[in-house]
């Protein structure tokens, strides 16, 4: 067989079966992929569903000269086919082989396998441009505040070298790749449809600049409708491309949850953005982050490359509010400062007795106060140095 | 020793250290109040920092006068003082005696045991105040969010006949009881200062509101002033004598945070609310949710029931979607209903064949479709029904 043999069968096997079909899978691996087109076309499909599918394809047009015309149209969209065979296919996506859904997906568990092949459009080797990359996917109908967190990430993932990955949709897929684009950075749309007609047609503008730059992926060949079923086929990739999913807006019970399930079947990193808890675009985000233990919350990059990213290469400071030198203090510098007056000064042994602390500790803590800035020594005893005022949130000071 | 001079030495022990203070308490738990109280005055406190205290103190004043003194503030007052003895003491706090903070923490754990005796205005007995308790804390600067959502779950968890905890402070504290008072349930302000003057003084109005209809308590005798460490005593108390502590908002390590860690070391159920990330107010808060893996982030009263609740007596039914009868076909039914053409009939060996199944299960995908209301059959073959719009974020529709 001919690797040009090998590569049109791989196009026709993903037109008698949808993209990710296990069984059409299997005959690859064990047969080779124009073994397992042989065997299709001989009626030899280990499953019923698959030979009657075989047969009704078959009765429309010869499968050689559909995979042959799907070869031409992607030439002429500026586009090419990425098999396993090749050195820019990802890794990432053979992960798939293993993946095993939650026992209330297994409905679609038939269409998990690694892709057979994919549809490439855009200059960069798509290895490369995976290899440090994260998925940003979410709801179509978002609200500001999505699209806002949505841009944000994308925009300050690109900044930091990481490819953005998403789905192309309206909402938090197109302000994802909009985010990486006004970075200057890398992103990737992968589509549930053929990349010559990259869906939503709305959207048409945003795909041009995103194959300018970065890549439109597709395991459909040119011209596939992006059927509903395909949506979440397609997520399985997007999951598995990638080093972690982040979901940043979801209604309940959404599709974009999905593709963050399917990220922990790949082993990979599922992050999760929360939202106000009256907003019914993050009810399906705050259900992940009930239900699944190992999806994290996440409120912005630095938590993103925290989970994704590797020591040493990729920094993320931990939120932190300004520090204050009180925070400092133990529990007896504590009492011996609260000890002290509002106005005016007093004596040690007084300031011992209130503080409820011993003279000696007193005379500790009071030197240790006093290299902090929070107390000086005068002539008639220790006195409060006034202090700029406590950051929000933070205990109350006494009253006046 | 009679019961009078117990509570006289309790009150007087509130008095040489700050309430929770654990070798006060172990006295008290060894000697009983009197005998502790007696073993102070003769200068045999185990530690030398309590014993400079108790001499300091008694330089100031006699403690049996200052205690009985407080006696009589307290009957002035309207309130009264309820002690381990009384069969209103609510067992929760005795929880605090086994309490070990988080190691960050220790430098408070001098002062985590249970209270010596509480102060309580208001008609309620407080164990039965109490019994059924959720708290509901959070940050003073609180956000119009924040203030809306304590608002409804303590308006929520009072409509249920929960008692709504807080500490009676300006932003959430506030916003909770205000919600409780609103739906005619019970509120406790447990305060960090005398019950007579309880602070903060603007929130007099708020405070009579409660004391007429709730409680106001505390582990300070009246007079007693707000000092800065003693928000962090008196969170405990918040924290173990309720059944779980709802975090509303909280800047990055604020104090509600820490209420929220001594609800999780009294063993007690930790529940954070989310909020937008692009919100100050709400740092802590998914600070928490991600270093606290037995803080449970919940959305609304639903999920802090689903937490605290008994099973049969408080349902909590779970946030679900509109189920659409799309959502229940399998794999084989979907991609039949998917092969069906926008307009017009088609017969079923070409439904099959688009399909990819078999005519005999096409037939009998068919036939279920049919009782869903998803498709009729005609004359000239099988058709779609119009379909009401499916819900925001569920996977887009093929397009026309």
């Amino acid at each position: 067989m001919s690797t040009e043999d090998d590569l049109l069968a791989r196009v026709a096997l993903t037109w008698f079966a949808e993209p990710g079909t296990r069984s059409v899978y299997a005959l690859v691996d064990r047969l080779g992929p124009a073994g397992a087109l042989e065997l299709l076309l001989d009626g030899g499909a280990p499953e019923e569903w698959l030979r009657a599918a075989v047969a009704a394809r078959s009765g429309e047009a010869d499968a050689r000269d559909v995979a042959a015309e799907a070869l031409a149209r992607t030439e002429r969209a500026g586009a090419r086919i990425v098999t396993p065979d090749d050195e820019e296919w990802p890794p990432g996506v053979d992960s798939l082989r293993d993946m095993v859904l939650p026992s209330r997906e297994r409905r679609v568990d038939r269409e998990t396998a690694p892709p057979l092949c994919l549809w490439v459009r855009g200059g960069w080797p798509l290895r490369e441009a995976l290899d440090r990359a994260v998925s940003v996917v979410g709801a179509r109908a978002a609200t500001p505040y999505g699209l806002h967190v949505a841009t944000e990430l994308g925009y300050g993932l690109a900044d930091r070298d990481w490819t953005v990955v998403s789905g192309g949709a309206y909402g938090i897929d197109a302000a994802a790749h909009r985010g990486a684009l006004n970075a200057g950075g890398l992103t990737v749309a992968v589509l549930a449809c053929g990349i010559d007609r990259p869906y939503p047609s709305g959207n048409a503008a945003l795909f041009d600049r995103i194959a300018e730059t970065g890549l439109l992926v597709s395991e459909w060949m040119p011209g596939a409708e992006p059927h509903r079923p395909r949506f979440l086929i397609r997520n399985r990739v997007i999951a598995a491309a990638t080093r972690g999913t982040v979901l940043v807006e979801a209604a309940a019970r959404s599709g974009a949850t999905q593709t963050l399930n399917r990220a922990l079947a790949a082993g990979r990193y599922a992050m999760v953005v929360p939202g106000p808890v009256t907003s019914a675009m993050s009810v399906g985000a705050h259900e992940v982050l009930r239900e699944q233990p190992s999806a994290r919350l996440v409120t912005g990059v630095p938590h993103v490359l925290e989970e994704v990213g590797r020591i040493g290469v990729d920094l993320a400071p931990l939120a932190r509010a300004a520090r204050h030198p009180r925070d400092l203090l133990d529990d007896e510098a504590t009492l011996v400062l609260e000890a002290l007056p509002r106005r005016g000064a007093t004596g040690v042994d007084r300031l011992a007795a209130r503080a409820g602390v011993d003279v000696r500790t007193a005379l500790r803590k009071l030197s240790l106060l006093e290299e902090l800035g929070l107390v000086r020594r005068r002539d008639d005893g220790y006195a409060l140095v006034a202090q700029p005022a406590r950051p929000a949130g933070a205990p109350p000071d006494p009253p006046p």
